[in-house]
């Protein structure tokens, strides 16, 4: 193996930590942290197949999240790239209005500015990766 | 939630098949079978970020990771979406020629079309998820 590019290892350490303050900042119901983690032109698919959410969609999505007690188990460490994505794959609990509470056995892909702010975040999860909690 | 489509679930479970005969082909260094699980027009990125791979250069691919002994474990259940994605999550170990055995944290993200063939697989993997196995 080369010796890998500083830069490009200061990038992928600099998406991994947005991504673990995604996580954190779920697991805490901060909403505004939350969408301080986006760029103004981001874009939203979960599950991927659904419509795409813009910004000014996140403070409900995100809102959303918080009042449903969200929470956030990764079940492997982040992955990275040779470029500006990574991933963080988990599994989530929730609790939407009169249900119970429930899984999904989720993963989030993202896309990244040179400022490390999530510029896309889709998420892979089937209608089978679903269950009760 | 609502009930999810028949068409939608054949497809996760058509995609989740082929991801599983994947992992299996690649642990028996099966380079035809590997191929096959492809459409002819499909593209290889592994990892992100770097050149991408076309059909007619699939065999060799294939046949460097069955020559380097490469073994997958996934890590987590496999992910599928509400369309034609899905995502296996696994760590990969390989002994490239002069090389110890090394491991990859790395994750497949691959895009397939209706006849139930890979027709993109984009590789999750930095220079900061290698190691020694």
């Amino acid at each position: 193996m080369d010796a890998p590019d500083p830069a490009l290892l200061r990038r992928q350490a600099a998406m991994k930590a947005a991504l673990q303050a995604y996580v954190e900042r779920t697991n805490a119901g901060d909403v505004a942290g939350l969408v301080a983690l986006f760029a103004s032109d981001a874009v939203i698919e979960d599950p991927i197949g659904s419509p795409i959410k813009t910004y000014a969609d996140f403070p409900a999505w995100f809102g959303d999240a918080a009042a449903f007690a969200t929470h956030i188990t990764p079940v492997a460490p982040l992955r990275g790239s040779h470029a500006n994505e990574a991933l963080v794959v988990f599994d989530v609990e929730f609790t939407p209005p009169g249900s119970p509470r429930l899984r999904i056995r989720s993963a989030d892909a993202c896309t990244f500015d040179d400022a490390g702010l999530i510029t896309s975040l889709r998420a892979y999860w089937g209608p089978e990766d679903i269950e009760p909690a």
